[in-house]
C-alpha cells in the first residue's frame, strides 16, 4: 500500500516533518510518499491562504494517483480544499482535522483543539461544526504563535502549545487535546508525556485511517458531490 | 456608490447577463460593474471548479477595490472562497447564495431551492446548513440540467427550471423559492408569473444587500478571521 | 419608495430618534416616514409588553401600507410579532434583530449583542436561535441600564453601552457587536469609533434591508404561514 | 387545588369543550375553572390572531391568579403569547403544544402532529423546535379543516382527522400521534381507538402537567425573563 | 392508582428516602411503592454502572408490573436503560433527569443542573441534549461529592450543593437549578428556600409526570421502538 | 497487535462470521481473536436486547483485556454499552455504528443505513444523531428482516437487503450504505457489486479503525467520564 501526505503549503521543512510523523506510525509495508505544494503559500493562516494552495495542492493529489497512490492524507489542520481533492481523487483523502476530532470522539466524551494562531480558531470551529462534532468539542484554542515558529530552533513554541493544553485541561474540563496544526506532529510524545491526557496528531490519525480506508476496500464515492470534475 | 459583481466563471456571456440583473435592480446612482475570472473554470459544477476558479476571483476582489469598488457581489451560487473574498476586501463581500437563502428567509417561514445540477445539491445543502436557514429550507432541488445549457438558446432548460419549481410548490409546500444558479438570473420575473409564489434571484437581492451594508456605514470586519491575510 | 419605520412601544422621542437613524441612512428618494404604536407600553422590556404592543403595532402597519408604505421597519429589537405583521402586510416587513444579526454574518464569522436589560437576553438569545444564527452569536450581553435611560439626557447609559463592548470584544472574542435595542441607534457612531470592530444598528441595517427587497421587486410570502389572516 | 383552563379564542362552545376535557381527567380535590378570552378573535388560525387574543388572554391570566387559581393551562395548540403568560402569573403556565409534545416524547420515540389547517402547519413545526423536539417529531400535519368546522354538527371534520392520524402512521412511522388543536379534545378516546396509537390531547396532558407542578410545589421563576412585567 | 418508584442501585436507604419524596407529593389515593434493584451496584457513577444496573432493573419493571403498578419511576439521575424499561412495560416509565428538565424548561428560559460527581457531568450533559434542551441547560454541574456522601449523617455534602446552586445563579445566569441525583431528593425545599430560586427534585416531578401520564390515558407506545422485546 | 472482536450476543454462528470479516481486512501481523457474550440474548433487538448482553460484554472487554487486547471491536450495530466498555477497558473500544458512519462521512457526502428490523431504525437514528453525522444520514432503512435470518441459508434475506440499498439509492440520493447490522458482514463485497456504490461493513471499518488507534499510541482517556468505574 502506497500513501501519499500533501503538504498543501510550500515549506518543505514541515513535509518532511510530516513525513516523519507519518512513517513512524505507518504499518509493516506501508510506504508513505511525500509532496509538496510547491507553488503554494509558505504556510496556511486563513481562508485566503486555504485558496491559494488550492490548485497547487489538486495538482498534487491527480499527480500522486498517477503515481500509484492507494490514499492521501491532506497534512493542513484547515482540511483546505478537501472536497475538490475528493473529486480528484479516485481512492480516500484524509484530511488531518476531520481525522484529529472523530479519532479524539472514539476515545474521550470531549475535547479541545489547540491550533497556532487566533485567526485559524473560528476557521476550525467550523470544520468541527461541519464534521457534526461542536458537541464534542469543548474550546478550539489558540497558542498565540505563527505557524512557521515552529519550525525555529530555540523558540518559545512548544512551551506555548503545552501550557496552552494545561489551560484547556483546567478551563475547559477536556477529556483529550487535539493538535491544530500540522506543524505540531513532532510534540506529541511529549506534550501527552507533559499533560497526562491523550494528545492527538491529526497526520499520525490522517494516516492511519487512510490505511484504515483502503485496508477495508473503500473508496471515494463517484456517485454525487465527489464525482469527477467536468472539467481538468 | 460603486458595486463590483465578479462573475467567478470565465464565460462572458454569464457576465453579461448577471451584470444586467443587477443593474436591472441598482438605486439610483449606484454603479454596477462586472468582472470575469477570466481563467477560470467556464462553470462552476462542483467542489474542484470552485478551488480552481478562487485564484483568479481573488486578484478581481483586490483590483476591483483598487479600482474603487464599494461592495462585491459574488455571482456563482456555490459561494465559492467567500471567506477568502472577505479577507482579502475591505468592504462587504456577499454571496449570491448568502444573500438569496437570508432574502427568502425574510419573507416566508420557508422555501426550497432550485438549482442546475445534481452533484450542485450538496454543496448547497451544506452552504444552506453553515448560514444557518436548514430549518427554513424544505428541499435542495436540481433540474437536471448543465449550468452551459441556460445559457442556449433553444434549450429546454427554462421549462424545466419552471417545472420544478411547480414540483416544488406540489411536494415541499415552499412558501418561496430560491433561484440556485447565478445563470438563472434572467428568468426571475417570468418564473415569479408562472408559478405564482416569490422567485428569488441572488444576484439582484445580493445587489440590493451590497447596497445596504455600504448604505449602513458597514465594512467586512478586520478584527479576526477576515483580516488581511498575511500573505499575498 | 416609501418605507415606513415603526416603534411597537408610545415613546414619542424613541420614535423621532429611529425616523433620524432610518433617514441617515436612506438612499435619495425613498421617502421615510415614523409611527408610534399610540397605546402600547413605553418600552418593550420582556414578552407581557410585547405582547401588550402587538395589536397597536399590527394597526399601524395596515395603516402604513393603506397610506402606500412599500415595506415597513419593525424598530423594537425584540422583533415583536413579527409573523403577526407578516400576514398584515404585502409588502416586506423587517425586524432590527433579524436586519441586525443577519448583517453581521455578513461581515464576520461571529457577533455578540449587547442589549440594555438583562431580562431581555433569554428573549434575544431565543430569537437569534430561530433566526439560525445561534453558531454565530458569541454572546447576549446586556448593559443593565433601563430602556428609557438612552432618552435621558445625562445619564452614563451610552458609556455602559461602550464598555460592555469593550468586554465583548476581551471576553468573546467577537468580531463585530448588534446593538440590542432601536434607542441605541444614535450611538452607532460614536460606538464604532470608540471600540474599532464594526458596530451595527439594527434600524439602519433593516432600512437598508427594506429598501433591498423592495428594489428587487420582492413582497412577502403570501402563500402559507404569512397568508392574510381570515380574521381582521 | 384550583386550575384555570384558558381558552384564548371568542369561541365559548370551545372552551366548553375544552373544560370538559380537563375535567374527565383532573385528580379528586381539583376544581377546573374554564375561561373565554372574550373579545378575542373567534378562532386562532395564525400569527395575527395570536397577536389579536393576548392582551384579552393576559387579562384572563391574571384574573384568574386573582380568583386563586394555583395553575393554569393555555388551551390552544399555538401556544400563544405562553412566555407573556408567564411573566404576568406567579403560578405555573401550561401550553396545551408544549405539553402534547412533552408527554409524546415520553411514551414513544417518535410522533407526528396532526392539526387543523395548512397555515398552521409551520406555526408548529417552529413551536416544536423551540421546544427542542424536532428530532422526535416525524412531520406536522394538517388535515385541511377550518377550527371551527370541529364545532360543527354532521361535518366530516372527524373522519377526516382520523384519516390524516392513519396517514401519519403509514407514511411517517410514527409511534404515537398528538392531536394539533383544542378543538380536538373531544375526540381523542374515539381516534385511540380507531388508529390503534397513543393519541394525545394536549388539553387532557397539560391539565395534569399543571397538577404535576403545583404538586410539586413548583412556581414561574420569577428570576430572569420570567420576572413580572414592570409596566402594567 | 399505584405508582412504583424504582432505585436502580442497590442502595437501600437511598430507596426509602426516594420513596418519601414521592409520597410526599403524590395526589390522594395514589399509592407509591418502592422497589430496589437487589444486586445492583451500590451507586450508579457513571456508564458502567448503569449497564450493570440494567437487568436488575428490567426485573423489577417486571415485577412492579405483574404487581399492578400503573406506572414506574426510574429513580436515578443518569436514566439508565429507560428505552428498555420502556419496552418491558406497558404503562409509563418516566426517568428523573427527563422529568426534571422538562419540568425546568416549563417555568424558567434557562437552568442549571447540579449533581454529585465530576464523572456524571458529561452523562448528563449527553442526556440533556438527547431531551432536545441543551439550549434551555446553562451548565452541567458537579458538586464533587461522591454520590453516598449524601447518605452520611454529618457530611458537608449539602453545604457543598447549596453553594454550587449559588455559583450556579452567579456564574450561570440560570433562572431554576435540577438536582442531579435522587439522593438529593431530601434536600429541595431546604435549598430552594437558601437560594431563591425554584430548584427542581426530579423524583417529584417525574412522580406527578406517572400520575399526569397516566390520569390522562396514557400508556408507553406499543408502535415501534418500545414494543415488547422478542426475547425475554 | 492483538484485536479482540466482541459479539454482544451469544450466536456463535455470528461470531464466527465477524472474526471472519475482520481477519480479511486486518494488516499483516495483527491477530483477531473473536469473542461470544455467552450469557446474553441470541440476538441484540432494540433496548432491552442491548441492556441485557452488556453485563456479559462487560465482563468479555475484561477478559480480552487480561488476556491482552490492544484494542476491542463492538461488533453490533446498536453499539450497545459502548460508554460501559470504554470505562473498562485502557485501551480504545469500537463501535461497528460509529465506525461506519465516520468512514461514510469520510469518502461520501451522504450515506442511508439498511439495517434488519424496523424497530432498530429509531435505535440507530438516535446513534447517528449522537455522533453528530445526522446531517449526513439521509435515512435509515429497514430491509424488514429478522437478525437471525441472515444466518439461514436459503433465506431472501441477501436479496431482501440488496433491493433496500437499491431503493436508497433511488429514493435517497445517498452516495453510499452502510450496512446495519454485524451479521450482513459476509454480503458487503457482493453488494457493492450489486449497488455500484460503496457499502461499508461497520466490522471492517471498525477493526481498522481499531488498528489505527493503537497505531498512533491512542488509548481511551481516563480523564473524565471513560475513568475506570469505582465498583466492580
Amino acid at each position: 500500500m502506497k500513501l501519499v501526505v500533501i503538504n498543501p503549503n510550500s515549506t518543505v521543512s514541515m513535509t518532511e516533518k510530516i513525513v516523519a510523523a507519518a512513517r513512524a506510525v505507518a504499518a509493516p509495508g506501508v510506504e508513505i510518499e511525500g509532496r509538496t505544494a510547491t507553488g503554494a503559500p509558505a504556510s496556511i493562516q486563513g481562508h485566503h491562504d486555504e485558496a491559494m494552495c488550492a490548485p497547487h495542492l489538486l495538482r498534487e493529489v491527480r499527480e500522486a494517483e498517477e503515481a500509484g497512490a492507494d490514499a492521501i492524507v491532506l497534512a493542513c489542520f484547515d482540511d483546505p480544499a478537501l472536497g475538490a481533492c475528493r473529486e480528484v481523487a479516485t481512492g480516500p483523502v484524509i484530511g488531518i482535522c476531520e481525522a484529529g476530532v472523530k479519532a479524539a470522539s472514539m476515545i474521550a466524551t470531549s475535547f479541545s483543539v489547540v491550533t497556532t494562531l487566533p485567526r485559524s480558531v473560528p476557521v476550525i470551529e467550523d470544520l468541527v461544526r461541519g464534521y457534526g462534532l461542536a458537541h464534542r468539542c469543548r474550546r478550539v484554542r489558540s497558542a498565540a504563535i505563527p505557524v512557521l515558529a515552529l519550525e525555529e530552533p530555540g523558540s518559545d513554541a512548544r512551551a506555548r502549545v503545552r501550557d496552552e493544553i494545561l489551560r484547556a485541561i483546567e478551563e475547559d474540563g477536556c477529556e483529550a487535546v487535539v493538535l491544530g496544526c500540522a506543524g505540531m506532529a513532532d510534540l506529541v510524545a511529549w506534550l501527552s508525556e507533559e499533560t497526562g491526557i491523550p494528545v492527538i496528531d491529526g497526520v499520525a490519525v490522517a494516516t492511519k485511517f487512510a490505511e484504515a480506508l483502503v485496508g477495508a476496500g473503500l473508496r471515494t464515492s463517484k456517485s454525487g458531490a465527489y464525482a469527477q470534475p467536468e472539467t481538468h
